[in-house]
């Protein structure tokens, strides 16, 4: 039948969408990893590897956003799988975003060492925000993998954690700069390091909130992290898909 | 005729959510000019009034992206008229971020304010900066009108002349964090104010872009200047619509 047969190509166009947008999650994940362990070791080579490989991140998302286009105008979905289609165009811009701060880290690091500055204050600290913001990227993309609210209002809830330590890396960053003012150029690039980290928390902090909105039907975008919980303890488990 | 009735519906529901985007880029751009104005002029009041104000862009932009779906889901559009909704998706995404930055130079300005600090360093940089980037967010909302390529390919040109400023007045911040420490947290919020509006410059930027592709059918948006304006070269006078 013609219908069924449209519908299970539908079916396995829209997964195999899904499926890319796991492995945009996963390349963005590894450039901010190893952006923030070329940083700490100083590894000029392995920085500008991470800057060289951005390009692949841009060509997975407009890859997605075109696939995403093809399938709405050929497949003419329903308003729920409409819905899924818009969540994963929002969601590459946002992963995309990512590996642009994995760039920006990467790229602070190339001036540390040309500033051969290898004496890098707090930087277990900016570790510490980096994995923090990297289980929200991994959890967000877990959630979306499995439309898991719970998972996603976890996500919503630890960004305030990633904001925190921001602004904890930025007093002691101050009170370093009043003490040796020779280290402001220096800290300045540090303070860009963890504004990048904290805008990747952020940025997975945004793909969790669409999941909300395309679960529950309620825009959850500039709902309070309470609010959010809220409506995800109403949630039943997991839908499967 | 049924065809007739449902496609002048269609128009007149693209019209109306193509108004609304520039009733929304108006609101951005306002909020903008009045955060800088607030902070130039110490206005605590007027600084809360742009935080406060920040939830009728949010509203904006989700009462947009709602319309764009319904649309979708209910004239299922032909492939043109869909790339125009799903620029317009993004378009509001990028336009809500100008709004934060607005609320950013709020907050940044109540900041100063709180600590006193009434001599703002290069403040006429500042206003510089900003008027370059508020005529960029302009420029990409009159290329969204009228599908003009030309305009779009200004904005992306001037982006590079908002990130000279930034880096110019960032190189000056530090001269004079260098030269008197006290002036640390000061110059910080200063600089978190230059980089909102260097962020302003890269959403004009973005949607800039994404007209460039909807009209050319050419992913912009990881290419060079040079190479946006060669594409937009080889285009006809813009479009009717």
């Amino acid at each position: 039948m013609v219908g069924e047969h449209t519908s299970k190509q539908f079916d396995a166009e829209l997964e195999a969408v899904r499926a890319r947008v796991l492995q945009m999650g996963g390349l963005v994940e590894s450039q901010v990893r190893l952006a923030m362990a070329a940083l700490i070791a100083g590894d000029l080579n392995q920085m500008n590897v991470i800057v060289d490989n951005d390009f692949q991140v841009n060509t997975l998302e407009m890859e997605i956003d075109e696939a995403c286009s093809r399938i709405i105008a050929r497949r003419q979905p329903a308003a729920s799988d409409l819905r899924v289609l818009l969540t994963i165009v929002k969601t590459i811009t946002d992963l995309e975003r990512i590996g642009d701060s994995a760039k920006k880290i990467a790229r602070m690091g190339i001036l540390l060492s040309e500033r051969n500055s290898l004496y890098l204050p707090r930087y277990s600290q900016l570790e510490y925000a980096t994995s923090l913001a990297l289980e929200m990227l991994r959890k967000s993309l877990d959630a979306f993998a499995r439309l898991d609210l719970n998972v996603a209002a976890q996500v919503v809830r630890q960004d305030e954690k990633v904001d925190d330590e921001f602004q904890s890396i930025m007093r002691y960053l101050i009170t370093f700069m009043m003490e040796d003012p020779r280290t402001i150029s220096t800290s300045l690039e540090l303070l860009f390091v963890a504004k990048a980290i904290e805008r990747i928390g952020d940025h997975a902090k945004n793909i969790a909130e669409y999941l909300i909105y395309l679960v529950k039907g309620r825009d959850m975008r500039h709902a309070s992290v309470e609010e959010i919980e809220r409506e995800v303890l109403d949630s039943p488990s997991p839908r499967s898909n």
